[in-house]
């Protein structure tokens, strides 16, 4: 039976360490894949700026320096996107599903500012459109949410989704390095791009847990009400401070939902020592999620790279060669809930956020300033857990560190306001989120 | 759309833990999963020994004291095997499949024997039999392994699969209990059942590693060559020791793909403690998978319990009433490759196994015991890595530790034998696997 079936025929946009290494992954495994589905998946179209990327790869298959040449090829069934970037992949996406095209794409920053766009199209004409590659490499996360945890109503979800970040602060707190010294050896090791503002600054992350909130929650794909805070603004002083205190400093995604509607993050965030999550290092990435009948359950792995990246692509043209025959309303659903079943629950303003806080205070080194602090805290209500306050006797400022617990975050920011107008407070305030992340 | 699906008709076979979990799950989330699925999810019809059971949960169904009523029904399109043990679970699943029902099952002592019998007949009959749950509890690790790795070959697998005894080895490590007194404790928590022997002696992670190998690599099912050894056999020294040499013991199931044979096995396992898996406490299960393309993955989560299991067996039910109406050769295969495409490589005997390896030996305490012991293994090139021997001046024999480097277990256990026979050698060895896990 397997050998009667005609191959799946892929047209892939962009050659470069991803599109390479899915050409690489399907050529090396060709036979363990085919074994695995019944079919071959045959590149047939490849469209590369620079065809000399492809010299070296054996690829058996039409090149084109024109993607509109691949998408427009007769020939092909399913489109692998990974290009990246907003146009012309939007336009090309759009294109290829007008033609009945199935799309598999990693564009992560395309799917959170128009996957609303895509995804109605694709339903409209009945291709799938295949992003496990956009989140997390080569951990089969989205996956594991939409199907793994169908049976489940998930109350969070929390990850290490942007390996770059991760490098940095793993070497601020093993190597003790500053941010800046961590950033240069983590672009000469290639984890990090020329212009690491998409990843340092938080924009990555926070593309990956805009897709996942949807799909976890079935809320619309909504990425200009996601916060971002990105780790630029961390000392390696407050990595020290945070170890001091039995945490470790993480660049997290966070997608929670309440009763009132769904809170949507990405900022520098302390979370225990001895937590799984605090001990993924390096480029790695790890998602945990909570939900009502699995309780906590966590999926780690490569998140970034030419094959790690492959490993997702090629999974779901596996997924695709296998439902593309099918009653479309038998599919998974692109964003886990049937279209005309999604939530309406909003984003929630950070104000409304309840987390428990870090706060960095640079204060003149004079008597009573914590009592100062302490009192504006306690008028709303906010108390503290913990405190840190390293003696510089020879500084005229010293850093106060504070652990709060929770509250609302519009009442915190209220309180730094205030307490960033006393004559003794000397810096803006620093303020990190922590979280727990305990089951519950 | 969704509204005009009809529900999807489930007969439950079973009404213990798992059973009873299933039908609190699937009523709690019951608009959470329509809002997925597309369709609703009903049971229409449960077995239970003991109907009084039943009372609580709200069941509005057809309740039999016979399971042959459910799997005879008419109106039962998907059978959830919940029961557990051999007989009559086998005849009852053979016979749903034989009347082109469904089958969902948790039963992982059946699938490890009869696996290969259960899945040809459902192939012939074009039925599905998922069995997620009878893996790792909530952990989606066949879904993982089956579709998200499916563009990877596989090379090895590692998990911590059987949470009884995982509690027990952390409580060891933790508190420096010995067995017994863990043991008692776990049972005292409902962690361990009042005949441990199926957790503690290794079956059901042999159980459990036998089928991920089949999924793994394309092999049949073949619980009969499994390695099984438990933790009986552990002293608190030992993971005392261990924790001296920076490991921590694990009970794990590993499965390794090799160019002449895979390597299939349970026992307890030195590994390095700051690995995530050492760090795996208590009642939680995991399972580290290196591939070629995603390099390790690892997945994480509560490996039993009622909802736990019932996440798995939800997810199951989704994935069955998404593909039950489809062309079944575009379904997943049981064992994750093509029948017609299994692999013949063959289950290798222990005594070619590679590992790395702990010995305790217990010895007169004469000088040049160390020597000899050294010259023995030296015969075989077994060269010693490290050696903790700890001054017990009262005692007359004294405990040598080693940690051996990587050699074939054949010729360990002949240069075992030979110590063993040393006259200044007083009790039988203690030989323990030590695997770094590494990445590569």
């Amino acid at each position: 039976m397997a050998e009667d079936m005609a191959p799946v025929r892929i047209g892939i946009l962009g050659m470069g360490t991803v599109g390479q290494g899915t050409v690489r992954v399907l050529e090396r495994n060709a036979e363990e894949i085919t074994r695995r589905v019944g079919r071959e998946l045959r590149v047939v179209h490849a469209a590369a700026r620079n065809p000399a990327r492809l010299e070296g790869l054996g690829l058996d298959a039409r090149i084109s320096s024109d993607p509109w040449a691949v998408v427009r090829d007769p020939e092909v069934d399913v489109i692998v996107e990974v290009m990246g970037g907003q146009e012309p992949a939007l336009s090309l996406l759009l294109a290829a599903i007008a033609a009945g095209k199935h799309v598999v794409t990693a564009n992560k920053a395309l799917l959170a500012e128009h996957g609303n766009e895509i995804f109605a199209a694709a339903q409209a004409q009945g291709v799938m459109v295949a992003f496990e590659a956009a989140v997390a490499g080569a951990i089969p996360i989205i996956k594991a949410i939409r199907e793994g945890l169908a049976g489940n109503r998930i109350q969070w979800l929390a990850g290490i989704i942007n390996g770059t970040s991760n490098y940095i602060l793993s070497q601020m707190f093993h190597a003790g390095w500053d941010f800046q010294q961590a950033l240069a050896e983590a672009q000469r090791l290639g984890y990090a791009e020329a212009d690491p503002g998409l990843d340092v600054d938080g924009g990555d992350a926070a593309h990956k847990i805009t897709l996942m909130a949807s799909i976890a929650f079935g809320i619309p794909v909504d990425f200009a009400h996601c916060h971002v805070e990105g780790i630029r603004a961390l000392e390696r002083t407050d990595v020290a401070y945070a170890a001091d205190l039995g945490y470790r400093i993480k660049l997290l995604g966070i997608a929670r939902r309440r009763a009132d509607g769904v809170e949507l993050r990405v900022h520098p965030t302390l979370i225990p020592h001895s937590h799984l999550l605090a001990n993924v290092e390096g480029p790695f990435n790890a998602i945990l999620v909570e939900s009502d009948a699995a309780g906590q359950s966590l999926y780690y792995g490569r998140g970034a790279g030419g094959d790690p990246t492959a490993s997702a692509v090629v999974a779901d043209l596996v997924d695709v060669a296998r439902t593309m025959t099918a009653d479309p309303s038998n599919r998974v659903p692109h964003l886990a809930f049937q279209p005309d079943a999604m939530s309406a629950l909003p984003l929630l303003p950070m104000a409304e956020v309840e987390s428990a806080y870090y706060l960095r205070i640079h204060a003149h080194n004079r008597a009573g300033v914590l009592a100062q602090v302490a009192t504006m805290l306690a008028e709303y209500e906010i108390s503290i857990e913990a405190l840190v306050q390293k003696e510089t006797p020879e500084a005229d400022s010293v850093p106060i560190v504070l652990l709060l617990h929770r509250c609302r975050e519009g009442d915190l920011e209220q309180a730094i306001a205030r307490m960033e107008a006393l004559p003794v407070v000397v810096q803006p305030i620093l303020r990190l989120r922590v979280e727990s992340l305990a089951e519950g």
